[in-house]
């Protein structure tokens, strides 16, 4: 059996053919999404690739991950930042009359989660929280074998929970959310302020202070690097401690980019985890890190599409 | 229809006699539950009272909300500080077994929820978060109408997310647990700190230190009254918020002793979580009070027996 993924993003979208019997992308386009030309022009080109990657294959249907708030029942982008003029954009129904095919569009962060359920660390699960630590912190729960997006779809904002209420400010304004320790932004962040007490970091000698910089410099021993990993992991596991504590979940799995930093990340954030969850909790949880890295986004986009034809 | 509710507690247990269709306790009975006679005395006891008060009424069953980590699709008491011999304790099936009647045990916050669900401020929602202000802190969570139970049973353990790492010390061990803040142990912990600072204050004119004593100086001004209604709202209110962000719920419904405070905790609560929100947010939800007081341990455990039956 065979779908199709699109991990829609503000600069380029990449479709993918998936087999889903094996979770291998058969065959797959990066293209440039060019917002500006408008969704029509858009959804139109995204059209195109789909009937050039999927000829002479059979496909099931269509998911889409995208970035904003997504009314995924009709399949339809509300606003993101990354697409200023999609207002209410209906994109599923559009490619779907292109395509004649169902096409169901999700966030995301709850896309990265039903990749995790269907092709990644989640694989025989019901019961799973999916973190993605990019730019900004994103979150997808599945809970009793249940996508969890509450009445407007627009739940599971785990990057916007409070982990320390006098916390630094985070994008969206408040203070001391998980996005405002764990993301990349937030690293950048914390390295330039701690220039002012360690200029000689040698976080500064590259290129970009960004969180390879950050997590190399740790690893080499450099204490600015040191402190923003504790600082970052401390936030990131008060927050997973609270996620168990809520949903009892069999695995938590972790992606994004900065995910990919590997033991000097998951090695003490275990740790802390370990430490911090109730005496019930103990043994219950296990934290990965995802397993499909460059392929998540394409995978999770096909998950979509199985998770809605599961349903029905 | 007729379902009898069992609010099991520690001291005394409540039963009840409910009439489904207009959620009236048509009869109810109090005894105390002597748990020093051994759980399988204390069944007995209770099949003997549910008997005499379902006499000439045909009942669906019977629900039990307890205190404790409760193996909910057995029936189980796994174990509870209230009942310190019922380890892994067959209560369910033990009771149906007197009664010959289905019988469903749940935790006694998850059974809060359900009662609000079906009786209570979130009757025709699907999506509500319930909380419940005791001697400690209580959740329960219903998402697209399902409970939110996780793996084992003991996720929505809402009284355990921390609002402030570096806060007060909690009953778990932790540091800032919302039930470090927003609980009756922490408003008595709260006010004997505050003893201090203010040996005048009017709540050490009270025979009790408590939740009344502390409510009712914040009313009449008092300065540490106030501090400390102030501390319990702004923790509760980042709860309440991170709560929304995660659920997307349309009600957060709370309960327990501590909630009948009313407009004095209520007021500036919705104040605080509406600042707290994202601007999506805002709007979608509504805050109440528990409008079942005194009948809500009754009717959330009479819902158990009814939120089982409705999926069956």
């Amino acid at each position: 059996m065979y779908v199709v993924g699109i991990d829609l993003g503000g600069t380029f979208f990449k479709i993918g053919l998936v087999e889903v019997e094996n979770g291998k992308i058969v065959k797959k386009i990066e293209e440039k999404t060019l917002v500006e030309e408008g969704g029509e022009k858009v959804v139109e080109r995204m059209a195109k690739t789909v009937q050039k990657l999927a000829k002479g294959y059979d496909i099931l249907g269509v998911g889409i991950g995208s970035p904003g708030s997504i009314d995924h029942d009709r399949g339809i982008v509300r606003f993101s930042p990354n697409f200023p003029n999609w207002t209410d954009f209906e994109l599923g129904s559009l490619l779907s009359r292109f395509l004649n095919k169902p096409v169901y569009v999700e966030n995301d962060a709850n896309a990265f989660v039903l990749g995790e359920k269907w092709f990644g660390a989640g694989r025989g699960y019901n019961h799973i929280v999916g973190i993605t630590l990019g730019t900004g912190v994103g979150g997808g729960v599945i809970s009793h074998g249940m996508l969890i997006t509450g009445k407007d779809g627009i739940g599971a904002e785990l990057g916007h929970v409070i982990i320390e209420p006098n916390g630094p400010q985070c994008g969206c304004g408040n203070y001391g959310c998980l996005e405002a320790f764990a993301s990349a932004t937030a690293i950048k962040r914390m390295a330039l302020e701690g220039k002012k007490k360690f200029p000689e970091s040698v976080i500064f000698n590259s290129e970009n202070i960004d969180g390879k910089a950050v997590f190399d410099a740790a690893k080499a021993g450099d204490l600015l690097g040191q402190i923003i990993v504790e600082r970052l992991v401390n936030a990131l596991a008060t927050g997973i401690s609270n996620f168990i504590h809520i949903f009892n979940p069999e695995v938590v799995v972790i992606g994004g980019g900065i995910s990919r930093a590997g033991e000097i990340l998951f090695e003490p954030l275990k740790k802390k985890v370990e430490h911090l969850v109730m005496p019930t909790f103990k043994g219950t949880y296990s934290i990965f890190q995802s397993p499909l890295v460059e392929e998540a986004g394409i995978l999770g986009a096909a998950s979509v599409i199985l998770q809605h034809t599961s349903y029905e």
